[in-house]
């Protein structure tokens, strides 16, 4: 039988096994696994065997790393060597959690899962890492097990690698990746840790933005000076860095660096209508965080603004007298911190040194100017012709009843990132998350259904790279 | 005899006397009246004694005037009635001096006055307060003593007003002139309180431009927000504030807020020819602080840009992130400190009216603006044409054979505002100061130049507005 062909039975048995499954899951919650705190240093590692154990019951070969911070967790189901068309995949999520302060404000323990029937008989899980991604990670775990026990085997080569310092910046998790990537360099990687569009559209995260970071420092006099006897003929740096952040942005909300836009891919058409589709408005958007007026480029969707287009922001600025009252200072030094979102192929380092260059050339020369490097990360995308991409969209679609969007996001998840630049290889990140489900705060849940239609996703998904 | 027929006696008389004069003047000089000091007040009140005590001894009528600080020495010479075409003078100076510290970095004790050579036979008077106030106010005490000891009277209807806190902001003397305001508003005033232009020009200080301060509070969201969740949509008050900030000056250097140059008058062209004649370049201006080009208004001299011309800077700016490193925010608010320098008859209170316009003009409609108002004050100035000036400066040319230069100083003098606003009368700034005076810092100086001829030149001034 053909893994399409063995299917339905897959997904049959997924229906039937859910209380099993959630099962498997309160156990994995119940661990308090907070891995910023090192008062639960020994949780962390309770949490990385338990995940160990429940991937060997599912006939994985599996290991738990040591790094200098919480142990990795790696699962193999084959040799990793390439067998035919069907991708090898390594499978990313995290097995820590955030703290759970402000205590108080949870309604049961967060630590001890339930669920919970809301008005209208939404089911939902309710405990500390039941989405973030504790849920998330187990709806493929799951998925992967109802093929075990159907087929005997899974359907792909498939490496594991669940971590335990997501939540604290995945410090060590770089080092490890580098250090292992024979064992982790594979076709495709899957991620579960994103959202879906609303609760009835599922979506791939296809991209996410790189960062570029700046500090700038601009001096003029050599001290701070009064405002009685040299105003009108001393150089004011906060008017000189006035005139270079306003020079920054055009009229049409664009930006003004010479060079910034090269290696920025406009959408496919079709995706671009998906995205219209989705009417994100900025009463939607923006009217949460009290704001009507879209500020970004003037002839782009709000969507693609926040998510497929870069950008340049001022982050902080800082110069002569803050405090209470009057001074008449006219300050030496001025200082503003400014950083961009890149999209598609935009260069880090071009942005880097046109941005310099575009400052430098406004700075009178009787004034001068020093520059803070700080991080820098090139923006990730998967291509819309990656095969991979079309089969997922396709079995999300399948389960359920709806296209399946793509969508960027607006920040970086560095790590995968490093699966580009590192083990080159493309990452779809597909996840069942809401908007709702109060993550990294107290009450955080994850919906029944997210859980079940979740495996039932990644069964398909799986289904569909194997055929 | 006329008062111009005795003036040569009486600076004969002045010329012999000058030992005298600098006894009496090391007497005030050695009593340590440092008003900012709460620990000085019994000296400050000494100095007010001693200062009384001296105007009697020159046929003054002296009273000490409690204020809720220290003390004012008033002294009336007649009875303060108009008396033919001379005008009655309020004299203005004060008795108290700055604090010493750092101590260790004068050569000799500050309270212990003496004369010092310097290289080429230059004598100094070396002391706290040898300059400021009291070597320049007893330059205009002794041209009196010198008028009463040859004619037995004062050339014109002359009021002392010697205050003890003009190193601590005045801040009881404003009231002190309200409330006695019957007794001090003569014809005009006279303050031996500002320099020369150098050490062969003499000079007077015949404007000083006003203030408008205010504080601009924009807010666009109502909470930080991630720059890469909301990046390139939510709008980033750092840049609203750049962007008003950066329009308020035109490419010519002059300020754009529509309004803000009514009530700024022109020079009259044989004042800006005596200001271009004295050829301040920026090398000599802007070098000790190390910049080389006026930033001011493109048209005009340097001179014109830090005395007679309005200006419009930014004294503070603080937005967003500004500790070590990078954080991603886009801040919800932003603040800046903006202060307009006023001159003729520009209207505080206009500008500050036009400088909301303008700033509200350029807020977003979904955000809002604030502001904060600090003080403000006109600019003051002395009619070119006003009979006291021209003769003032002709006496002055008469004492140092060099035309004397009318300048505008670039920060206001409070007191002399109310002068105008309260008192209704012109003020003439005549003072012998010279740059390396080192006014407020260790080893304050006076060139005994200064103040043998400073005595002369009152004479001279005073003898010009009685005839």
């Amino acid at each position: 039988m053909t893994v399409a062909e063995v299917l339905p039975a897959v997904l049959d048995r997924i229906d039937g096994d859910l209380e099993a499954s959630l099962d498997r899951l309160f156990a994995l919650l119940r661990i308090q696994s907070v891995s910023t705190d090192p008062a639960y240093a020994a949780q962390c590692r309770n949490a990385a065997e338990h995940v160990a154990a429940d991937l060997r019951s599912v006939g994985f070969e599996t290991s738990v790393r040591p790094t200098e911070g919480h142990p990795v967790v790696l699962g193999k189901s084959g040799n990793g060597k390439s067998a035919g068309h069907a991708p090898r995949v390594l499978f990313y999520g995290h097995y820590d959690v955030q703290p759970v302060d402000p205590l108080d404000l949870w309604q049961t323990p967060p630590f001890e899962p339930r669920i919970e029937t809301l008005d209208g008989g939404r089911k939902i899980i309710v405990a500390r890492g039941a989405c973030d991604d504790k849920g998330q990670a187990m709806t493929f775990i799951e998925a992967c097990r109802a093929f075990k026990v159907v087929t005997g085997q899974l359907p792909l080569d498939i490496t594991m690698m669940i971590e335990g310092e997501e939540e604290c910046g995945s410090k060590h998790l770089f080092g490890f990746v580098r250090e292992n990537a024979d064992e982790l360099k594979r076709d495709l990687a899957l991620v579960c840790d994103t959202g879906m569009w609303d609760a009835q559209t599922p979506s791939i995260t296809t991209s996410l933005r790189g960062l570029v970071y700046e500090e700038v420092r601009l001096t003029c006099a050599d001290r701070d000076l009064h405002s009685g006897l040299f105003g009108g003929a001393a150089r004011n740096p906060i008017h000189v860095l006035a005139d270079i952040l306003s020079a920054m942005h055009k009229p049409d909300g664009s930006v003004a660096i010479p060079g910034f836009y090269d290696g920025v891919h406009e959408l496919p058409p079709d995706i671009k209508s998906d995205l219209a589709g989705l009417d994100l408005t900025p009463e939607k958007f923006l009217g949460p965080i009290g704001l009507k007026i879209p500020a970004g480029e003037k002839d782009r969707m709000l969507i693609e603004q926040i998510s497929t287009r870069p950008t340049a922001e001022v982050n902080g600025i800082l110069a002569g007298y803050t405090g209470e009252g009057a001074k008449t200072v006219i300050p030496g030094k001025a200082m503003a911190k400014v950083s961009f979102r890149l999209v598609g192929a935009q260069d880090p380092e071009k942005i880097r040194a046109a941005f310099r260059d575009f400052v430098r050339a406004r700075v009178p020369t009787d004034c001068s100017v020093e520059f803070g490097n700080f991080t820098s990360a090139p923006a990730f995308d998967v291509a819309f012709d990656n095969p991979a991409l079309g089969k997922a969209r396709a079995a999300l679609a399948e389960e359920w009843g709806k296209k399946a969007v793509t969508i960027g996001a607006g920040g970086s998840i560095p790590i995968v990132g490093d699966f580009k630049t590192v083990l080159g290889m493309d990452t779809l990140m597909v996840g069942f998350a809401l908007d709702d489900d109060r993550v990294h705060s107290p009450n955080e849940k994850y919906d029944l259904r997210s859980f079940h239609k979740g495996i039932r996703s990644w069964a398909r998904i799986l289904a569909a790279l194997a055929g």
